[in-house]
């Protein structure tokens, strides 16, 4: 591939949104060709697919065809839209990839890590990011941060044990795999974690292309 | 589970329908409760996953894509509907299970037997026919039988090359799991083929049940 292909991770209130957009204008400023995307990605197949699954009617859906069906959607939006990209030599940044399934469904819904992984790499046919962000938050500042700083209500308190999980699980992965995913401390400042991405980010643009 | 999981497979012409029913038939004369049926198995979602699939305007459909889509399908029919059947002492005979797919995309499409049937593990949770009915016929007999028995014109000749393989594909199967899947030559009498299905599964009742 002549392209570089850049995951972003994390729970939400992880700040990914504002660091992707950092990132991206640090890349244009460098006249780098780059493309962001997150699942569906666009495609007509993908979004058909995602429409199934957030569909209210079928509520029925048991958990494993739901990740089937994640998974489904991820091939078409990899086959038509990532691969091609990368093939053309653009910086693809998708927001949420494979790891996303793995920890939500995989780890924190019970599925198993690697059930979810091995099926994602047919789903992919072994297409990796050259690395993963990871936005690493505690999973309370994580929720506070959504809901503007006040305190979290009961239900909050509830949804906070997932959101536990699902930050332990990043934290599981970013063991099993550190030399692609690079975890950063999202309680960090804005600014500091946009430098920390930006110095990988060229590191690995050095490293390809120098 | 209490039940009986039966499926049936064979490529197009083997006689499978005729078959399922001298089967059933069979089964109703001695009192035992059957369920025949066939993916996506009449549960709602599963037929909409379907759709997707046989969709027209979906042309760009990657196999890959297709493949998740047909594990999704199955993941829902036999969490939703078989294996409900199951527990509650049926006998589920089940027209085309997972092996249509090991043979139909893994083998003659190319994808690797090892690659569907590993997706399929996973939406299946395991759960195998106790005994797989394969109706073994020659491919060339098959499709003329289809076409009632003339010479087969310039197209049916090319898709006979795709036959050739669906047939070699159920035979290697059958030498790969020799326990489970029974292949019976399709180009016996009906009734010789009747006879052999039904001591087949007399037998398994038997072991099963006595």
């Amino acid at each position: 591939m002549k392209g570089l292909f850049i995951s972003i991770e994390g729970a939400d209130g992880s700040g990914k949104s504002t660091q992707i957009e950092l990132l991206r204008n640090y890349l244009e400023k460098n006249n780098y060709k780059s493309v962001l995307t997150r699942e569906p990605g666009g495609t007509i197949i993908s979004e058909a697919i995602r429409n199934i699954i957030l569909d209210k009617k079928y509520m029925e859906m048991s958990d494993m065809t739901e990740a089937l069906l994640y998974a489904a959607s991820r091939a078409q939006h990899v086959e038509e839209y990532i691969k091609p990209l990368l093939e053309k030599g653009n910086i693809v940044i998708c927001d949420r990839f494979v790891d996303s399934s793995v920890v939500y469904q995989g780890y924190a819904r019970g599925l198993g890590i690697s059930c979810i992984e091995n099926i994602n790499k047919y789903a992919t046919k072994g297409l990796e990011p050259d690395i993963t962000i990871l936005l690493d938050i505690n999973a309370e500042e994580g929720i506070k941060r959504k809901k503007n700083q006040r305190e979290l209500d009961r239900l909050e308190l509830q949804k906070l044990e997932f959101h536990k999980k699902v930050s332990e699980g990043y934290r599981e992965l970013s063991n099993m795999y550190p030399n692609r995913i690079k975890r950063i401390d999202a309680s960090k400042s804005v600014e500091d974690i946009s430098n920390e991405i930006i110095s990988t980010v060229k590191q690995l643009i050095n490293d390809k292309y120098k």
